[in-house]
């Protein structure tokens, strides 16, 4: 039998926020048993403007909705500083936590690693929670040990301000994990326009293609002699992340450890 | 230090084949010491027409030639009869083989298995030596587990007879052993033109496209709420398969059991 | 100096009736005069739940609303039904019609034409009003002459009813007018399953994939010896459309006669 | 009836002028007659190592060859220089030439032109013979009128040198034709990494991949709201520059005036 999971969301009213609201009801062994918000304190989601029909209260103390329901996991989607707090609060509450927030330096994962560990509590801190940009990454570092030349193309719409994305770059030092550095293209190449070849994280290229009509998507491509292996995630909505979130809730309450980035438990 | 390895080629006239004489003779750590052929007994590899400059006796006896030289692996790439008694008659020397055609039965291979343990002898078999072939058939498997709706495109060259490929078809059925049987598309789709919608194995749709112009390519899609993932090999020559049969030749001579399929030792 | 032009829109509610208010709100040389609802009649726009802040009348006769207002151009995005008595009503009125619908027959289309010509007014008939696709369409035709072996793959969302797509068989009945018949691959091909080859028209072939995650997407690839060349639209949602009412608009206001089909007016 | 065509060839021991020699063979208007080669003077072609087995004479003197042979066409695929050479003899006997190489000067051209007017002979001058990619960069041009925003990926081997490719740097000279000069991207974005955004060529980006396994490949991507439109070339080898070649013949028999680029006959 599937396990009854009593679930609350922080961050109710963002984006990735209001796509967990709508998981939790349609999951059938998902409970949303309230939601912590910065404001709306006292109010039920329902009656929120723009939040789907679903009657729980909403928390802005996360202390008190702990205390005054009980939560298996806390679903945090805000942000790094207010995760933070969250976490802390969801292992003092013995609840556990699944963050979707960047911010962690390893000492700080560290230290929660033996937290958990001590209070016997599971915790899942994931960067990124899209199951196939996930599989994407984990599937080209694997790749790389066979096929070490390789080029990736990100192409995002045109309101992007950073150039490579972040994706691209972790798909890159996770790479390096199993390729060993070298230059890649003929060793006289030039260029006739700078900028051709791309930038370079270690003798692979990275290109960053901004067009609107474009969402998020990557292309991670191998070369060996005579053939070519590509591995392409196109993600075009927030719902994307929702998979991970629901196997990241699903881990969570079987394990009593931290497990850090979706790919460790797929 | 890279172990030198002696070898021996069975089928040097074939693509494969010629490929293979050419890939021992720029490998370092590998020598070719014979090749077996059908006819030219007698002759030295050199002074047959269309082969490479590698100064080596031809056999059309694999007995003699093992007798009369010292061969650590034998590269196999003829046919599946020819294969097979090569096989045999490389267990009986101590000689390592590796081979690179089709046609075993499952009772052979557990068969040969027991032979190569009892012997002591690494024997691999592989049915394609495409590295990235073989990765995007393991990745294939692997994200079907986590974005269970696939659709399979495979686009070869139009002087091909059999659709789907036989490529198409072993990546489905190892997607089978992590995918749930189910029914893909809506549940009352309708097909105007009949075939619109592909093949069909186990509810997962397979493709196949015919054109000049193209090779051998495999493309295999998840899709899941919000984003998609795809998995693309592209082939254009037999040059493809050399950095599997290096691969298979550097592990056959390590590990003293039999593998089938290059998969299973990357 | 762009022509300042006073547009009613019918339809408002719709999908691609709502970004087209978007659209002549945020156009500088177009002016929203007016809307014809279904429903609503003597509202203001803004004040309907869900419509942008755009301070218009609402009508549900369409000839009153031509009566009270000096409309140049009539956007009509209803259906074919109604579509159809706007027309009508548009050419009594003197309004140019642009009309997105589909259903006219080759005789009414003719009729209207020589009605249009007698009376002097502009009327643009579009059942496609996405300019990618439209050039897509455009470009396959054309190649075509060049490259007559050629397969469509087509790739929506996996609530899709039919298949191929509309969009698909259009494609290739465009295709035919540039393409002598002919049967594409091997002469003996064979398919070990059902449907591997796909749809046939006319030898070409089309392939429907339905995978959620996917939106609107069409490719058609031709084949020649050592080349391919492949024509690609993605579609994400219904903004696609507006470039081409745009167009349509803008061309219909100058010229005297009725137009069927976007392509002929790019 | 189709018209038989004499023609010669130079340049026939390159890769595009065996490819040529192959063409005239074994199209049934097409009769080799002779050919124009840097030395074998007075051999027959198929006694040349490496030659089809064609039996026609080899010239190293191009007017010994328009005298002793009554030809119509010349199929020059030499270099600049010596193509330059034979193109005017040609002229001089009264030969049509389609010539496959590059350098001529737009003032040659104007030249060249007047000449082939007043003396009423045809001639094509192309520098590439690929119908795929002539398509395709016509095709770009004329999506560039209605989608401004357009990046370029192209993808070659990494053996190549420069980058970008010279088709790649064409297709934006010829885009720039429809486009007018416009920035690309956010206003305010950054690169983290020098090079990620690309090479500009008046606010248009351009990638330049370069991989083993790869050959010569280009895509051109236009991105508009909601959509996007993707022009792709893949080309494996000289074959395809055939139906380019044999489209100039055809052509340069019925018309006597020069024409520079494919483009300009499809």
């Amino acid at each position: 039998m599937t396990k009854h999971i009593r679930i609350a969301i922080a961050g109710p009213r963002g984006n990735m926020g209001t796509e967990a609201v709508k998981l939790t009801d349609r999951t059938e062994h998902f409970e949303l048993c309230a939601v912590i918000d910065s404001k709306n304190n006292g109010s039920r989601l329902k009656d929120i403007a723009g939040m789907p029909a679903v009657d729980v209260p909403v928390y802005t103390d996360i202390n008190q909705c702990f205390q005054e329901n009980t939560i298996d996991v806390l679903i945090d989607l805000t942000n790094p500083e207010t995760g933070r707090k969250h976490l802390e609060a969801s292992l003092a509450h013995g609840v556990s936590p699944v963050v979707g927030t960047t911010g962690f330096t390893e000492a700080d994962i560290e230290k929660l690693s033996r937290e958990a560990e001590q209070k016997q509590i599971g915790v899942v801190i994931a960067p990124n929670f899209a199951i196939g940009a996930v599989l994407m990454m984990k599937f080209a570092k694997m790749a790389a040990a066979y096929m070490p030349d390789v080029e990736i193309m990100e192409m995002h719409h045109d309101r992007k301000l950073d150039a490579p994305s972040g994706t691209a770059i972790k798909t890159a030092e996770l790479i390096k994990e199993n390729r060993a550095s070298r230059r890649q293209g003929h060793e006289n190449e030039t260029e006739s326009l700078a900028g051709a070849r791309g930038a370079d994280i270690d003798g692979m290229k990275i290109h960053s293609v901004r067009l609107p009509g474009l969402v998020a998507h990557q292309q991670v491509m191998f070369g060996g002699a005579g053939q070519t292996l590509t591995i392409k995630h196109d993600s075009i909505n927030r719902e994307s992340f929702m998979p991970g979130v629901q196997l990241a809730v699903e881990h969570v309450v079987e394990h009593k450890e931290l497990v850090y980035g979706l790919e460790n438990i797929m």
